[in-house]
């Protein structure tokens, strides 16, 4: 019955054994015994259902689904076996029942609190414990070819909701009006509700509208073009601000199919694009097709940072490349997939070669202070031979 | 400029001095010297701002707000001394200086995850440490006028957007049709456009519809009425479920308004609704009479539960009542505010006496399994005299 409801497409089980074999390796490198896996989107990862519960994935065995509630969808959703328990104070004694406590385990310590973290270990009785956070984030950052569809998917939705977009946008509409009525048309067709950024603090709208000043507003999140927001207490996305003729509009938006997240920006002007924001904006253009000509495997993700940067700087727009003064982020690129910071980081600071199955945004962006912001956002990924991108949208600035 | 551009009323200073003037006094009841507050909400709470940066709060003094990033925005948010901090590593020399440290750190050991609690523990350099978090949870429980005011302004924009659910519900229109043209309605009025939950794993959608069975699955929400969604990857929500004459249609939305949140929840049924509905919505709507007449301050929360669970109970509705089964939950209401899971938790577990200033979202629900769910949420105001409800919204089921 689900089935009719939603995209209720199952996570294939080869997709999972490959999945926790290659975490499996990688805890059997570091002398881990078993992870101990209690973030939801993980969870959902390493065994296709987000049902409540813990997962315990042993070096050597399949994992274990322990399920506190939802125990029908999770029959249906999971291959691996699932045991039903009142409440994670059961773990031990099957652990223990299956030698595979005592033993070091592994955990998410970078998203779990430390009460949980004290709780955990106290009931399910481990003594040595090892991060395995950054294990998780490298095998989540290669896709499979069912997530890459997936992805696709959310993209092919992103590409429609963009295709409404030009005939919403006019002078005197506000940036929340036009949010509103494009989130409703993806919502429609399917898009699953939800925006996930992984760590305390990490919070996204779906979409975010700017229309001139608002989108060069610094504020605390880490994005070149965060919006001012209508209030403190969320101080990014869009705001009452009103399109101007000639101003551009940026539209920052996440697809969303089956947890597959993807991110695009796109600019449009109503009339023509005032002199200050054109070179900005062919700047932008440029460092996109460049991109995907010069990235392939191989390639480290800090030169698709530094080459961008330099583009801009050759053009006079150091000061204004990926935002102005305290707003401006050491990134042009981050991974996506049922997360929106996952990995790789295209920043100049940390290396990282691109390795195909890796799927990125990428978004060159510039913040002209006072004025507005521009700039693509376009999905990418990396195949054998190099960037292929995920939609085949548009990615010339659109005047109305 | 910002003021013009959306609801940009800031928080009053005597508001936010009471507020770490209430923590302070239960610091120093603790022994704490000083409090780190770390997490987004939080720090919104305790200052008025949600820039980058991380809050001290010693026990005998005004916060500090150590800032990293959007200090404009910070100095016109908050009234307290403002520090501008490259990042969090400049902080300890300000407070060795200061004589805050050494101390006894309090921190949010609720959500701060172990990495961050040792990044902070290290760089910020104190030796002992407390959990916080009920401490926390206990001020933000207690609503002042302002807040309520803020409250009331949601409970607004939910009224308006419940007013046009009616015309909205028809008979094959699925579930996701009627969310997303009601929440952009939201959105175009100004909803600040998130919903917050605290804790790891907890997240929740703006509006969810059920028309069917569909509100009666299970899921690893804890919630009366959850839905499936549309994925195993974000296992709540509408879906393409449509509406069918006779069957009642809940619509479980929070309003958001300059940070605080609202969450009502309203039945409609296009034509008669079936006989077997009838019980548990008549039940529904006594329970809120009965408790809107009882309840007032020193009565008891877990009184609130076990009244309306016994009134279940002697019609024969105890195994519908919050639920259905492996997915029935032990509560009935819970406090609103910056968050959607804030105190009090109105169950029979835990005693917690009304308090004057608590508001709290109260929700007779009854779920018949593979039939439907039915249902009724308001919000309460626990006033001097008694209970006020938060919006004057009819709660009757609506016959379209």
């Amino acid at each position: 019955m689900l089935e009719d409801v939603g995209a209720f497409s199952y996570v294939p089980k080869n997709d999972l054994e490959n999945r926790a074999g290659r975490l499996c390796s990688l805890l059997a490198g570091a002398g881990v015994d078993f992870a101990v896996i209690i973030q939801n989107v993980d969870r959902f990862y390493f065994t296709g259902t987000m049902q409540k519960g813990v997962v315990i994935i042993p070096v050597d065995n399949d994992p274990l689904v322990f399920v506190e509630k939802g125990f029908e969808r999770a029959e249906a959703e999971t291959p691996f076996e699932i045991i039903p328990v009142k409440n994670d104070r059961q773990v031990r004694d099957i652990l223990l029942g299956r030698n595979i406590l005592p033993g070091k385990a592994g955990l998410e310590l970078d998203v779990l609190p430390v009460n949980t973290f004290e709780r955990t270990q106290r009931v399910v009785g481990f003594r040595e414990y090892a991060d395995i956070s950054e294990f998780i984030r490298s095998v989540r950052m290669i896709k499979s070819s069912y997530e890459i569809d997936q992805l696709r998917q959310s993209g092919e939705m992103l590409s429609r909701v963009f295709e409404a977009a030009p005939k919403e946008i006019r002078e005197g509409r506000t940036e929340l009006e036009i949010e509103a009525v494009l989130v409703a048309k993806g919502r429609t067709i399917g898009h699953h509700g939800l925006m996930r950024m992984r760590g305390l603090n990490q919070e996204m709208v779906m979409m975010t509208v700017q229309a001139g000043f608002t989108g060069t507003v610094p504020t605390f999140l880490d994005a070149p073009i965060t919006g001012s927001g209508v209030t403190p207490a969320i101080p990014q996305g869009s705001s009452f601000k009103r399109v101007e003729r000639g101003i551009p509009v940026t539209i920052d938006y996440g697809g969303g199919y089956n947890g597959y997240i993807t991110d695009e920006t796109r600019t449009f002007v109503v009339g023509e694009l005032k002199e200050i924001f054109r070179k900005p904006c062919e700047t932008a253009r440029e460092i996109i097709d460049e991109t995907l000509r010069y990235a392939r495997p191989g390639i480290d993700s800090t030169e698709l940072f530094l080459r961008a940067q330099k583009m801009a700087d050759d053009r006079g727009l150091a000061d204004y490349f990926m935002g102005h003064g305290e707003g401006q982020v050491p990134f042009i690129g981050h991974g996506i997939g049922l997360e929106i910071n996952e990995l790789p980081i295209l920043t100049g600071r940390h290396r990282r070669p691109l390795e195909e199955g890796m799927v990125f945004a990428f978004e060159p962006k510039f913040v002209l202070p006072g004025h507005g912001a521009v700039g693509i956002e376009i999905d990418c990924i990396v195949t054998a031979n190099g960037i292929e991108r995920l939609t085949s949208s548009p990615i010339d600035i659109v005047c109305l």
